[in-house]
């Protein structure tokens, strides 16, 4: 926050984040790693990925992202919730100095209909025209914006009773800095297989079960801490 | 934060409260307003009760603070866990504003034991020789400390597994806005009561039993909502 990358509301999601993270005993839980798997194969078997990268995710896992971008491959596109031209700027050189040669969302051009002001800017050949998404950390409107462009949306969120982990394609429950280079582990694996296996994956995932699931582990969690 | 009250980790411990009262639902459960009563039993019986406020405090519930300590009567302390003269100072206005004459802790004269650097600064006529404390919003390590000093601590934490809340005498599970004008609803009432009907009241009080009957209540809501 004292460099200009993360806003200070940013703090406070972090803390709700923090909260939900305690409760999953600060681990990746296998129904987490489930969703990664998947979220793994839909980001190979994409046209055009996008990770899209806000405050907090360029904060907490910018080398997690560069890295995972590179492998699958994907785009990285810079988007922010309170978005201000020195914000954008201060995570452009964060990324230009991880060597990132393109980060797309500095310049928008385009917008994702039915979101008010600055967040719904994007870039034509970047998230705007994504097959597949990756959103770690994004809020709700921004999740169902995406989704109703017919978008594969991938979102990461500690608090499974979100309106971003209830709209998303396909939800991860855990926390960024695990959950991107856990994706990238089976981006490696999924490498070898034939894209007609890796559909078929993919057309198992049942979303909601999944939250259903995260849910009812937290309950038993708590129960057997009491 | 910006007005210089709340320190910017107040804002990540903030989002934390924020999830956990979530979980609760945003509302008073029973079990917390049975640690309110009973705390309210125990402030009335005390012989120098005193409220520690922090910035996250005096930002949330200055007002309900000012109010609870005139009903009761008890003592208001300023302590804070990121100690500087000019938050200090900053808060003791606030204060000032709302017609508190006398707030402790300005210019602390003890120590508490076993805590280090400032957050062990406190005044000999307020939280030193308290002998009920009420710590809305309390780090571990100081809520630990108080106790070892023999006090009867009340806690005020939204996350039951906390070290604070595992360690007070009296721990409410609630969130600081709506427990402290429900604890001096209790008082109100208890004024009319003899002091020895309170004493036995809170003889009954069993704080693990009440932290963990909390777990089993957010497990069962977690439960319902998958």
């Amino acid at each position: 926050m004292k460099q200009g990358i993360v806003h200070e509301t940013g703090l406070i999601a972090h803390g709700r984040g923090e909260a939900y993270d305690y409760l999953l005993g600060e681990t990746t839980i296998p129904l987490a790693d489930a969703a990664e798997k998947i979220a793994a194969a839909s980001l190979l078997c994409a046209k055009n990925p996008v990770i899209s990268v806000n405050g907090n995710v360029a904060a907490l896992a910018a080398d997690e992202c560069v890295s995972l971008a590179k492998s699958i491959p994907a785009k990285l596109e810079v988007n922010l919730f309170h978005r201000t031209p020195v914000r954008v700027r201060k995570i452009a050189a964060l990324f230009r100095k991880k060597d990132v040669t393109t980060l797309y969302g500095i310049h928008p051009d385009a917008r994702i209909p039915g979101l008010d002001s600055d967040r719904a800017l994007c870039e034509k050949r970047g998230i705007y025209t994504a097959d597949v998404v990756l959103i770690p950390l994004e809020d709700g409107d921004r999740c169902q914006a995406l989704q109703k462009m017919g978008k594969t949306v991938i979102a990461v969120d500690l608090n499974p009773l979100s309106r971003t982990a209830q709209t998303a394609t396909i939800t991860i429950v855990d926390n960024v800095t695990r959950a991107v280079p856990r994706i990238e582990y089976w981006i490696h694996l999924f490498k070898k297989k034939n894209r007609s296996d890796l559909e078929e994956l993919i057309r198992t995932w049942d979303n909601p079960r999944n939250l259903r699931n995260v849910l009812c582990f937290i309950s038993k969690r708590l129960n057997s801490l009491s």
